[in-house]
């Protein structure tokens, strides 16, 4: 298949598709540090873990050994409905920016949860129904996790509880009413279905709610009602085990038409997008195979990876989670007001967070502004209209093809597109209006909750 | 290919993309009746056409002889940024209906309009280009094909001026925004722009406006601007010729199968999809090659097809657009509010009506509460929230299937899925508060609109 044209999107064949997710960390010599239990402060073990999570994906979440693990037909069917994700050339990009490079980027969004967020939805459900659960509990904040998980549960006939925070609740009422389509029950949050919520609702009366809350809901529901277990979309090595997909498609469409990546590129909040796209590419880069450049991108808002501090944190602000040594902003940092929800997390996955610490991966933080100028450039160049995550990823491989016409160099550029803007449009109007914002935290900010770290 | 294993997604190789554009009406025996000017009532002449169309579009409006036109380069090349549109097989819905049916179904809502409507807007645009134009207007109602418009314009350079009604213009902001990221000037109707904007203002004050007026604006702005053409998303022949690239697509992908179609189903509003999607298989069966059962299907409350008459009429309310012979229900016909805007049109697209009189299609009307009922079955099996619209294609489709699980036939459907509902929130938001009403109109009030038909 070398020196064939290449096609504007390259569809892979239901027979070149994955049939095993790749666990990044099996490969890594020095491995990504444990998790630890808030009980104890020690290494959590699968029984604890069990009473929260399903039995299997508690063992996924704990196997750093197992190199590959096969994924099971009834997902990959379900996979087949909604995958391969087009591996895109984009051409019109790169005329646009007059740019030698050459972009290629994944998009995840041609899904009706708009993300890269149904990878791991569907597998987290599966096993839930394998257990013979009844169902899941989870939170939401804008809704993109709410809708992949509510798609997921009434594939397999699952019940699912969301609790999503009560501002957006009201005021993004469209992802609710997908998700009350895919037949979830949802609340805003806190609610009075909870005692955790009814505490914080006596508290502060009126409150309208924070994705803190909201998990805190969640895994009471969960560990109270029987038959039921809390899930949750991203940092979770389970989470990038199976978003594996993502990078194991990549990979073999570029292997397909002889293409190779110089430069690597996705938008990282939690970092399940990231780890799953780049997850093929690092274990060439860690077997010196091939020296890809592999970029996180983050907003500058909350720059956990670039200003961060690499230490053992809470995963939530209720520290009910385990315990992750991660980079993070400490768990009671709270990121400025920003469009891009699914990137205002104060950590990062332990992987992630590991392979950076070892010089594997860089970061760079970008501004909101910026960021929607590079999206509506992308939207009107390339026809998606993407969301204002994944156009931080954009954002940058934006920069790097702009360097790339400075210096002549014909780089190859893979970026991550992880979903579609749709639900996000009164971000755009922000922009359209030129009302939009941008916000840096001071050193001092970042010091005063990173001082607060656990002593570990 | 034959007997090959088929794919949950059949999708085609670029190479395998149409070059050309199936004229449908160069095939009939008899064709449609002409285009009347509203001026004169005698058939409208290309001269007359060109002062409100660009002139290859008034060309390709009035051609009723040349079999397939060529697909200009610049076309084909954007049609690789989202086409090929796969053809899905639907093996969760046919599980779920536990139908022995084969169920197939084309899907247009892959890119960021949403809909079909990017095929024929993204040819209009390039006319105009071609022509040295300096951009176009045009109305929408939802915002559907203002969407679409703005993204093709946007590729060519092109200024697009889109006169929105006022009460989706401040009720659905979310169209408005995409459109407005896309560079195109989205004007409340009836506006102080224009002269009947203005008029109509004054008459109603605090009127939130309508198509009619829309289209009576934007025709207005065209013919009074220099350099600018005004551009229609449905209802045209042009229209219908470039939708036939769904129907090119369509059969290729099933002859790649050796699958043969014995029902093919699809939404019509003013037929611009169905027109599209049926264009190679009615060949075929004028032919007499293949006796394919042919249905467009309708909103109950707005039955054109199913209880209109077959007549000249206006096209617009205004009555500034030429006539066409039609199926109508009068052009002062005022459908009852329903959450189907792209299908409340009184008429229907000249070329349809005809076939439909000549009995080589047939035409049912549906009513929406169990349009929306079949569109969340689809949902929750097959992933895709489907536009209110495309799921009226649905709703027959799954009762076409159950007749096959009665009768035990084996019976190949292919329907049209125009695209998605994710700016129809509101619509399935009335349908799970279980809040949403149906509307029949009486056969009175038809016979009334009907009876101030123009008597030509």
């Amino acid at each position: 298949m070398l020196n064939k044209e290449i096609p504007y999107k390259i569809y892979l064949e239901e027979s070149e598709m994955p049939t095993a997710w790749l666990n990044l960390r099996a490969f890594m010599d020095k491995k990504p540090a444990p998790l630890l239990s808030p009980a104890t402060l020690k290494p959590i073990t699968h029984e604890e873990l069990s009473k929260v999570f399903c039995a299997e994906l508690a063992r996924q979440e704990l196997d750093d050994t197992t190199k590959y693990i096969e994924i099971p037909k009834e997902i990959r069917d379900f996979y087949k409905m909604y995958r391969p994700a087009p591996l895109v050339r984009a051409y019109c990009l790169e005329k646009a920016l007059q740019t030698p490079a050459k972009i290629y980027y994944k998009f995840e969004g041609n899904n009706t949860s708009g993300s890269h967020k149904l990878n791991s939805a569907i597998a987290q459900a599966y096993y839930a129904k394998e257990q013979g659960l009844k169902g899941v509990t989870t939170e939401t904040g804008a809704g993109q996790w709410g809708t992949a998980l509510s798609m997921a549960c009434s594939y397999f006939g699952l019940d699912c509880k969301v609790f999503m925070v009560k501002c957006s609740y009201e005021q993004k009422p469209f992802r609710r009413e997908v998700m009350r389509t895919y037949g979830a029950n949802v609340t805003p949050s806190p609610s009075m279905t909870t005692e955790v919520g009814k505490k914080i609702n006596a508290e502060f009366p009126g409150t309208t709610g924070s994705l803190g809350c909201a998990i805190s809901e969640a895994v009471e529901a969960a560990t109270s009602l029987d038959g039921y277990r809390y899930v949750l979309g991203s940092v979770l090595n389970q989470v990038l085990l199976h978003q594996s997909v993502i990078g194991l498609e990549t990979k073999t469409a570029l292997d397909k038409y002889g293409i190779t990546a110089d430069i690597i590129i996705g938008c990282a909040g939690g970092g399940s997008n990231l780890g799953g796209l780049i997850s093929p590419f690092m274990v060439e880069k860690m077997q010196g195979k091939k020296d890809y450049q592999i970029i996180a991108v983050e907003p500058a808002s909350c720059p956990t990876l670039t200003r961060g501090v690499y230490a053992y944190d809470f995963c939530d602000t209720g520290k009910v989670c385990p315990l992750a040594k991660m980079y993070t902003l400490g768990s009671g940092y709270i990121p400025s007001s920003s469009h891009s929800g699914g990137l205002r997390y104060h950590g990062m996955t332990t992987t992630l967070s590991e392979l950076k610490d070892q010089g594997l991966m860089e970061a760079r933080s970008v501004e909101q502004t910026e960021v929607f100028k590079a999206a509506t450039t992308f939207a009107r160049v390339e026809g998606i209209l993407p969301a204002p995550e994944s156009a931080h990823a954009i954002k940058v491989a934006v920069d790097e093809a702009l360097k790339c016409k400075e210096t002549g160099e014909e780089k190859t550029i893979v970026f991550g597109l992880t979903g579609t803007g749709y639900f996000d449009m009164y971000a755009y109007q922000k922009y359209n209006d030129g009302v939009m914002s941008d916000y840096i935290p001071t050193d001092a900010e970042i010091k005063k909750s990173t001082d607060k770290l656990p002593k570990i």
